[in-house]
């Protein structure tokens, strides 16, 4: 089997879309990456949109059908996956292995979530059910009380101090101005992070992604299928992996380590041939700061209990040792549930493009896009690579 | 690549499991389906759980996760599949191009849904977020009424009498007695479905099937996996197909063809490398009496507008032209809807098995379920055939 490379990526600026519908949103960001890689949209065979709930928000399942049926290609094949915050590294990875088993040549990975124009009760019942409802919800917790036990922890067993974690917030902020897709271009200082309302101890406000509506794709096709388009591609998709582990955190030996992401990050070095040490940029998915200093640590980055001086001795910059985050996060990006996955693969494809402007790193060519589910209950890993 | 072969099946009995959650027929089924292989659970290395409704009825996202969890092998792939009334047929898929990808040797695909335990409006509201409910939820119709439509349209095109059409329903109920997994193992009369209340002129209580709990599996592997681990398949999946169609009615240039199982069929028949004559048995998407007859007609077992003629004149029995939903369909086996395209594989495969009992079709070595989402916006095809 030969490689599947991406041919194209879309997004929708991510923020607060009072005039689009759900399906506004997916057909933008789907005609973008149609019109980034330059082909028809009659392409396109198989159709997978990563969300997490338009059912309970929007009143509207069967949303791979909609969008066929709105892009104006109804006859594809088309499902929506979930699983949670991971859902639109989840659709990536079905699209992946679609286009991999040879039963389709052009398949459109695209994300969306519609969060904005819901009732907060409604968005914060919608975000628990990633975890066990039956267990935690009606224990009470909320989707950021469970993130807090696992910064506490965090905390507890490495000594780690709030104010160095905190710095992730600053960083994403600082990135995100340079971003035109991003929800919050505007930067923050640690000050204002540490001073933000705590919404679950010890997270503050400024700690949390937004909620945020957006909807991001990605065309991806056989290696040959490209070529027989005239297209030229330059970026192949080296990994795509999913993995679990035990839904909650109450099940679990260790608070401070994702075990999906170790591995899902296992099993995509092994299929990209590489390892850590040669990735040259991530996307990690930081839905609250501690999430992001432990997923530096649980990809290989640092070891464990030390991610958090990556952060502060400016490793996670352009030029230090992984640079991370460079469009600004799930903090500053933004954060669209389902849709996620898929903006950290647009983010990090932008950067191997050469298209991130006063982000970019200059001449990166591997970059890994991390995207989880719940506290971890899944993770799905995308390792993106230059073609020579 | 080699062949996919399904290693095991397994389902729960359908009905009202008041004290069964959702997570409790996930893992029945599962089990059922590792044991009819013969492996260990370890050997699964991704699930695909086909459902519609977790998040607004049991308001339970990430099941794919919470499935991996209660199974005991957290660490595998897993997602969730939506594509309404066809999430469990589109999880199929999912798990077949995933196998066939070579990413995995073995995947399980799992259908769930629990209905009875929600109040019956939000069971009303979940299924027509099956259409496009901005134009049809929100302009009064039901689920039911859309289908209502669909009927009217092929009594006034044929000339078709509703006395023929409704004796699918009398078909149905027939071989369900003989099912053990069937919801209502019944007899009923022509009378009693043509005297049963009208729920959407002109479709009787009798014509529609009933809402149930039920989860239902099947593992599948590469052959050259399942021949590893000592088993001896005798089913493979000859072909497995997915296609949409408009989402809605409304934008369709005839009601009473349904483009989506059309498509997806020919799709199908080319993998396999068959036609329609070579069918032995067949599962169809009789949602309502009028779907049954249609299906037959668009899968290419009757001209159109002629499909309620092989009802009448005993075509559909064992022994007839293309024996029909002996297990009992969805009207009487029962539709728990993300779950029904995994029944109906299951029934097929039960049939090549040689396990159907009463219902048994001697011989039968090619068998198809078609699965429908919505009134026919995605459907899913597959094709099984035993080893020779």
């Amino acid at each position: 089997m030969g490689k599947v490379v991406l041919a194209g990526i879309g997004a929708t600026p991510i923020g607060e879309h009072w005039e689009k519908s759900l399906r506004d949103l997916m057909v933008e960001a789907a005609l973008k990456a149609l019109e980034d890689a330059g082909v028809e949209k009659n392409v396109v065979e198989a159709i997978f949109v990563g969300n997490m709930s338009s059912g309970y928000l929007q009143g509207q399942e069967h949303i791979g059908s909609l969008l066929a049926t709105w892009l104006g290609i109804p006859g594809v094949a088309a499902c929506k996956v979930e699983a949670a915050c991971a859902s639109g590294g989840a659709a990536f990875h079905n699209a992946f292995t679609a286009v991999k088993s040879g039963v389709y040549d052009c398949a459109l990975a695209l994300g969306v979530e519609k969060m904005t124009d819901a009732p907060t009760e409604y968005v914060t019942s919608a975000l628990i059910m990633a975890d066990d409802q039956e267990y935690t919800a009606f224990a009470g917790f909320s989707f950021v009380a469970l993130n807090a036990l696992v910064y506490k922890a965090y905390m507890e067993k490495y000594g780690a101090r709030q104010e160095d974690i905190a710095l992730f917030a600053v960083h994403d902020h600082e990135h995100a101005v340079h971003n035109p897709l991003a929800q919050y271009r505007r930067a923050v200082t640690l000050d204002a992070v540490l001073s933000s309302p705590l919404v679950a101890d010890p997270i503050h406000l400024l700690e949390c992604a937004p909620t945020g509506d957006g909807a991001a794709a990605a065309l991806i096709c056989s290696e040959e299928k490209a070529r027989e388009l005239g297209l030229t591609p330059e970026v192949e998709v080296a990994a795509s992996t999913l993995a679990t582990d035990v839904l909650s955190l109450h099940d679990r030996d260790d608070l401070t380590t994702l075990q999906a992401t170790v591995r899902a990050a296992k099993k995509a070095y092994r299929m990209a041939g590489i390892g850590p040490e040669d990735v040259d940029i991530v996307e990690l998915h930081d839905a609250f700061t501690i999430l992001g200093v432990i997923h530096l640590e649980d990809l290989g980055f640092a070891k464990k209990g030390e991610g958090w001086k990556l952060v502060k001795e400016g490793e996670i910059e352009p030029g230090g040792k992984i640079p991370a985050n460079l469009m600004g996060g799930l903090k500053a990006r933004g954060h669209p549930v389902g849709a996620t996955g898929l903006y950290e693969i647009y983010d990090v494809a932008t950067q191997l493009l050469g298209r991130a402007g006063k982000n970019q790193v200059e001449g990166a060519e591997i970059g890994l896009a991390q995207n989880v589910g719940g506290v971890g209950g899944t993770v799905a890993v995308t390792i993106l690579r230059r073609m020579r």
